[in-house]
């Protein structure tokens, strides 16, 4: 079996990423990206005009801000911010999340700033 | 807050559909989109020549069969099926699973026969 198609663990994956705030692709899904994700503290708000996004927590609690209310999602629990959705992400407690996306999204969209970094292969 | 707006829990959702071998959608995402499914027993063996298909599985056990080896998922595992590989998802207890592909694929991919359904959305 090439070891490339074997299977990957969310939990060994995100054992193996020290960093708050990391965020490593797992998995390419034609020209889609799955990524996981430690985090902890507010993001940016921000926008992404071009993609939905989806969060998927996988561990902790994560509260997605909207302009219009916030959405709290705990473990096994999903929600796709529709494109165009100014969104910010919250997380009082070190959470770990799976982010369904196009390769190649800025994470803080049009927001920009010192948090805005490439999604890195899990080595 | 619009109710389309909220978390979709995946153990909720996964309760309002008690057949077997069946798929619902929980989200779109651009023109993908995002199901649950429960398995249990043997799918057909299929080939996607379209498109690559992701797995997660959320609960149980699930074994997808390639041409040169299997890949045995537990929960909280992922794997890719790459586009043009012919794979056969087996899973001999009750498992539940998400999966990311384009809107539209046909679950039972070249094969046909009695299992191919489309994904409903989930009600």
């Amino acid at each position: 079996m090439n070891p490339c198609r074997s299977a990957v663990s969310l939990a060994r994956g995100l054992a193996r990423f020290g960093d708050l705030r990391a965020q490593r692709t797992i998995a390419g899904l034609n020209d889609y990206e799955v990524e996981l994700a430690k985090v902890k503290g507010e993001f940016v708000r921000h926008t992404h005009q071009e993609t939905d996004e989806l969060f998927l927590v996988v561990h902790g609690r994560l509260t997605i801000r909207l302009r219009d209310g916030d959405v709290t999602l705990g473990a096994g629990e999903s929600f796709m911010v529709p494109r165009g959705f100014e969104h910010c992400p919250v997380a009082d407690e070190e959470t770990h999340i799976l982010l369904v996306e196009p390769a190649g999204v800025i994470n803080t969209g049009d927001a920009g700033g010192p948090l805005t970094r490439a999604a890195e292969p899990l080595g």
